[in-house]
């Protein structure tokens, strides 16, 4: 049986080209003892996959250069060579850029709530999901009352970071690019306030938003955007460092003003993490995160793009903001 | 009886010279009930103090022009208005930059054991040594066999953290300017390594001297050289942010590379604190401190310039590295 891959052709400088990735067609190997193989349907594309194009010391390995790209995806098993794992059943894992996937049954996760939306489990019920609350609970403990900001908020770890907080009882104050995306945070998901950060008077209508200062800080951009968040943290502020999107194409040109005198001054808490650090709870937010999503206390915007083929360019919107939710591409029918 | 004070003439901007201090003469003021008339003897200067001589928001009030320059100091009570508090007693407390100051006792702390030298209570039993205990084991947390860095690692605060971090168990790497203090690092405080951050190798000293990382950053200094120190944090490194000299007196010049994309890739804590945060621990730092100072385990280097006249010159050093170890002023015999 025929897989399609598409492969890392070489390391990308600044925003990642067509250039970089290559087609090819393998053959689907067939599962050993205790694999399955897993046919494609949702393929997920996420900011974090452009630092893992760069060679540099990270917090994970680099992709490998003519090795299939990686990532999450939800898929139906093909064929199965481990017991518990039947064909037809749904399954989500860190199965790449491909067609099929052949891996070890215990690599996957088992997908028994079929009721929601399959991509659901590559957004709030996935990594994204994960993010945002590990992030918001663990290291920003907002406070009912308190106000918490979130750049990218719109996007796929923003967007549930905002949701989780108002039901936390904060005040939320959410940075987006344009129109469409900041009347949807504060109609759609009911944000308090959200700022355009296009705007040529982001600054003003910044400090408008945030009169009493800025207590949480979900930090997912980076640049220029958060400085001027930075002008605002309260005293004993807590800074989440998950992204900074704003400088994953060009690390060597991220210059701005130092933070140490205003980490001094209100006595921030700033702190980086990446999602795997908080495993040993990951049952007990997916067991949250979907009673607050049946109890549509959470929505999810998505953006889904079909075929295969455009899994390049669908990874190419997260950089230049014109993506709206978690962007997804479909590769075949559920 | 005659009083002199230094007041704040005018708010500086960069380096403060002698045109922001003026020297007024006044009558020392009767101690009302509960009060008492401390003669100064020791008078500290700190880097914070810049720090408060700006308007803009801080983490405690700005210096008001026209007032005396507020600070640390050791005296001699001199006439007592409040119980318990013996004329000829030794007290501490904030006094300011004048000869005799009339303040209520309950703002005095009194210094009951005069066998240890008295300029000690403005270093290592004062301000600056809570500093380096509290930040270091509250925020840094070293473990044994850590690496902690602490910069301007011959001064008041960082020769003690540095102390503490040895008495611990973790190896410790000091930063300073010059021969004469990165010697003194190893030769007298027993650091593992030093590096003089004023010669053209300092990334390669530094690089040499952090083979295994830096697990605890202690942040006294900012700009270029913390730059440096942040290219090797371990993963889940803790930056404890208490300084950053070299931005006090431009900070609109304090840019350089963002911070964000490194604390994402190695899960750093970055946290700024003043040692006020910890008022309610004060007194077991006093106690541990004292013992450790005792039993020899800390060693206080002291530069003491004699002569009221001398306090603002005084002062200025601390921002050229031209001192060495807690910078005080003698203005009146024991």
């Amino acid at each position: 049986m025929k897989n399609e891959q598409i492969v890392l052709a070489k390391r990308p400088e600044g925003i990642p080209g067509d250039d970089i990735f290559r087609f090819e067609e393998t053959e689907v190997q067939e599962p050993a003892e205790g694999e399955v193989t897993v046919k494609s349907i949702y393929v997920s594309v996420d900011p974090y996959m452009r630092g893992r194009m760069s060679a540099g010391k990270s917090y994970t390995k680099p992709f490998e250069v003519g090795a299939p790209m990686g990532g999450h995806v939800v898929g139906k098993i093909e064929k199965s060579n481990a017991e518990g794992f039947e064909e037809g059943k749904y399954v989500k894992g860190i199965m790449g850029w491909q067609r099929y996937a052949t891996v070890p049954a215990d690599h996957l996760s088992k997908i028994s709530n079929t009721e929601l939306p399959l991509h659901l489990y590559l957004s709030t019920l996935g990594m994204p999901g994960q993010t945002a609350y590990h992030g918001l609970l663990k290291i920003g403990k907002p406070e009912k009352g308190e106000t918490v900001v979130v750049s990218a908020a719109s996007g796929a770890v923003g967007s549930v970071v905002g949701q989780i907080a108002k039901i936390k009882g904060a005040r939320v104050v959410g940075i987006a690019g344009g129109d469409e995306k900041t009347k949807y945070l504060t109609e759609t998901l009911g944000f308090d306030a959200s700022v355009d950060y296009k705007s040529d008077d982001f600054g003003e209508q910044l400090e408008d938003a945030l009169s009493e200062g800025v207590d949480v800080y979900f930090e997912n951009v980076g640049g220029p955007v958060s400085d001027e968040v930075f002008k605002h943290l309260n005293k004993f502020s807590r800074i989440v460092v998950c992204g900074a999107i704003s400088a994953y194409n060009n690390p060597s040109e991220d210059i701005g003003p130092r933070i140490q005198s205003t980490l001094i001054k209100t006595q921030t808490l700033m702190q980086g993490f990446i999602v795997g650090n908080y495993a040993d709870d990951f049952e007990n937010a997916d067991r949250q995160l979907s009673e607050w999503i049946n109890e549509g206390k959470i929505h999810t915007e998505v953006s889904i793009d079909e075929g295969f083929e455009n899994l390049p360019s669908a990874f190419r919107k997260l950089f230049d903001g014109s993506n709206f939710g978690k962007q997804i591409v479909k590769v075949a029918d559920e």
